[in-house]
């Protein structure tokens, strides 16, 4: 992923370290204490996913985070200096409200998968980010809220995502009550994939990728697209949408390989994407 | 409240109880023995949520009833009653009809959060009335039914509210069979936040609004009816409308303050709405 | 269901076997070893379905499988085949994917409930099958998968039921990893209903059947396609939609009868359809 190791040469321990391990990009959050979605953060985040939407390589993406907690959502000291702005920090709001919305976008529409992983709380837009990844794998221990009502900042952008992956009565009760739930209860509202203990946490990430990694990239890079692009459509509309994606999805390589390789009882090769 | 606690002077136990306590206004279905929605109660109810929406002092609304159950849904005496009416009741049901709907949307729209509090069977229109609210609070007791298929009135109306609360094949299979469920399985669907033993039920359902009512009444009024608002939108939509939403929040006083007071580690006052 | 029966008479052990007991039609997918859904039971499941929209007769429909398997999903075999044509297949697998798809609908259309009775493995269009049905019941030994991506071929119209029954990450877990579930986890994610011992799988949904055919049929065939109508509306839409739907069934004899009988605490008896 050559368009991408330069970006850290400069800056080796930067905000947003990068790590490739075969067909599997680690990104880990490294601003610490609390890994706050700075806009120096939040635009290497987006600067790295517009750069492994390029590569031919990466077949999966992990999320992870430096230190004790995943991500404490927004940078409020960063917000607050802005105050003393001209425009009393609109425009700058606006600008890192925007930026960290187009962020949980482009994690859906990248073609990649994209697992997070999670070590601790991870909190208002650090649990949108949870919220926004394809999966989600979480010690024990992490714990997870949306604390703008304490604040007087109503998490309203990470509602989107929350209120997507949870029931609503649940996804409201986290939100009206800025109240901090723990691994299961994550896991029961549909916000997590799997727990596991904390020494094997990294362990059972790198399994999920190494599957998935393993899986035709052609399907995968169709499928995870695919899926979110039908997500908001009538289901008339999205069979019409996904038999046509379906339909296109035969006629590549690796499909012929695949299914010939069932019908032969042996391992498919992949082609490549 | 002084707006609304006149309606009650003249008909002090009317079908409708208010009571106000702080910023917490209780709402309290008393319609013995069923708590029916009659005309009169539906329009009890839209009357004190259009009220509610005025006033700057109460931040939660709690939605009990009184007697042993909380409702049985539609008036079937009072319908079945213009039957005889030239229409053959076409008007009338309509009418019913249109109010209970407006008043579900009501509470949707409403920028406090209402919470219901159920003790007994919550069933049709009742439970429709449980699903609407924002989070419903019940005892170990209570139970839950759309039976609308034993009567030979399929309960469409209450589905629009029920399978927006749960999964869809478990949300039918209500509708289909009739069947009551227990309050275990209605939390598991997603009907309910919280079971509580019969004897904490009040005292639960008070926490969860003082909790709420200490939050920033800015931030509630601005969150909870942005829930509602993008929860029809596409991802994209709903982030466009929710990014906005925040940065008008951000340029709010109890924004400023919420944040001034948890960077300086101290309690925030907030300003009111 | 005079209409029907013929089809199988003069291919009495076909792909798809029919029995009709009382008001409940029996499907029985009978496609060995592996029950994989061909052009030609994709036609012949589309061709009963049909017919059973029309019949005055069928209130409730079983869909079930011979073998000790539910269904494979499409026909490799079949769509491999196709390869060597002139278009490389493309339009062939157009047909069979279309047809597909408006099957999946055609259930969701169908005025009568449809309930899935699966032992054993039910996999990518199998298991849209499943995820399809209003109702599925399944033994305690039944297996779920989508597993598209083993052979290059992403199980993008299964993820549109799919998606639409389960959360979303939950939903992408299957899709990704390809994955087999057991039933207890298809349970709480949405996709079953029940799971029963496999001694008595028959048996229980039968019962279900039973109680569904024991109500009235006008509800029944009213609210099971509105129910499906409204899913995609926004909830101002489904109101005023469910509304008009609940108007008119309340002006049918059989919501005469049925709330007459009860309050007058007798059984009803009703009209038909």
């Amino acid at each position: 992923m050559a368009d991408i190791v330069p970006l850290h040469k400069e800056e080796p321990r930067g905000l947003l370290l990068s790590e490739v391990s075969g067909a599997v990009l680690r990104l880990t959050l490294n601003n610490p204490p609390a890994n706050v979605l700075s806009i120096g953060l939040l635009e290497a985040l987006s600067t790295e996913l517009d750069a492994v939407a390029q590569s031919e390589d990466i077949r999966v993406v992990i999320l992870a985070a430096s230190g004790t907690l995943f991500s404490a959502g927004h940078d409020l000291k960063e917000l607050t200096a802005h105050r003393s702005d001209e425009d009393d920090g609109r425009a700058f709001f606006e600008k890192t409200l925007r930026l960290c919305a187009d962020l949980m976008l482009k994690i859906g529409q990248l073609p990649q998968p994209v697992i997070a992983e999670i070590d601790g709380l991870a909190t208002a837009a650090g649990l949108q980010l949870v919220a926004s990844c394809d999966l989600a794998i979480c010690t024990d221990s992490s714990t997870f809220c949306t604390p703008g009502v304490n604040i007087g900042l109503f998490c309203s952008t990470p509602m989107v995502a929350v209120s997507r992956a949870a029931h609503r009565k649940q996804a409201m009760e986290m939100l009206l009550t800025g109240e901090t739930i723990d691994a299961s209860t994550a896991k029961d509202f549909g916000l997590i994939n799997r727990i596991v203990p904390k020494q094997y946490l990294q362990q059972v990430v790198n399994k999920y990728a190494a599957v998935i990694a393993s899986k035709s990239p052609q399907a995968l890079r169709i499928g995870k697209q695919a899926f979110n692009a039908q997500a908001d459509m009538s289901i008339a509309d999205a069979y019409d949408f996904a038999t046509g994606i379906m339909v296109e999805n035969m006629l590549k390589s690796d499909a012929k390989e695949g299914i010939d390789a069932v019908l032969g009882k042996r391992t498919p090769e992949w082609e490549g994407n």
